[in-house]
């Protein structure tokens, strides 16, 4: 079955106390929604900040979770001089240690992992699609630099919108925009 | 069959003509062997530029050719702000343009490439290992971002290392790294 790619870049989720040491008061403005149902873009960036280097402009997402956690690449990691592991999103067990560097303030923490492929599920859509009971799958890339990713982990959340999201290591390799249409196999 | 991995970063080919122009009289002094039979790194480097930014630190390799080439990653083409082709080093048709400034002067050239994925043989290598006649594979990569790799081409030269050259997109977001071993399917 067919589906639709979203590439992230880099980002960063935080705890409402780690909002508030970076950006204090300031509102939380939506720059423009995300495909998955009650996410956003912020209007704001922080600078993380590694032993090797440091990468600006990188945005916050929203809403606010229960963890701080950076989502970057390979790549970004050889910049910023650290070697984080491949953890689905909230599991930051051996997670980097990084600065995150915001208007006000700004912290350290385990935070920094590369992000599992995942592809956004909610139960009707597995009930639908006949993935009930599967936790990950392959999906055929076509095209030049096309193959096949392994390990693409399906995400449960109470509703989702049904994507499969990519770093821009696994984009770029493959030559994906968002957007794009693959096959889960 | 496994093969080793070789991590091609960016990097340039030039002419005679161009080196001159970059370089004048200076002696083209390695700075490394590179695993291909007589093939170098040199102690010298260049900055690309695109419409949009320029890379610093690329680095020639030798011995020139003659064919003026550069190879970056889609990654890096998003920083220059250019849009070259997936080809097979040495075919330049519908390669972008870029400009390579060296230290004593600076040349634009349609020359900017994303190099095939591919694997070097010679005859030698293709007779032992029983991929005669065969002019693609797909590589099978093992790990937590693993899969397989389609359009890997067999590469051929007068006396080659077998090894699978990868740019740093796909090294990277299958958490790849020089000496590696992977397995041609």
């Amino acid at each position: 079955m067919k589906v639709s790619v979203g590439v992230s870049n880099r980002h960063v989720h935080l705890t409402n106390d780690d909002y508030k040491i970076l950006f204090g008061d300031k509102e939380f403005t939506k720059r423009n929604d995300l495909n998955q149902p009650g996410t956003f873009a912020s209007e704001l960036t922080v600078t993380i900040k590694g032993p090797k280097k440091e990468i600006s402009n990188v945005r916050v997402l929203g809403p606010n979770r229960d963890y701080t956690q950076v989502e970057v690449s390979k790549t970004d990691s050889f910049t910023l001089g650290i070697d984080p592991p491949v953890r689905n999103s909230g599991d930051l067990d051996g997670a980097s240690e990084i600065t995150i560097i915001g208007e006000l303030g700004e912290i350290t923490r385990k935070a920094a992992i590369i992000a599992s492929r995942h592809i956004h599920v909610d139960k009707k859509i597995r009930d639908e699609l006949g993935l009930v009971g599967i936790n990950t799958v392959s999906v055929k890339i076509p095209g030049e630099k096309g193959g096949i990713i392994e390990n693409v982990y399906l995400k449960d959340s109470a509703e989702a919108y049904f994507e499969l999201h990519l770093d821009t290591d696994d984009a770029n390799a493959h030559l994906l925009k968002q957007g794009d249409e693959v096959e889960i196999i």
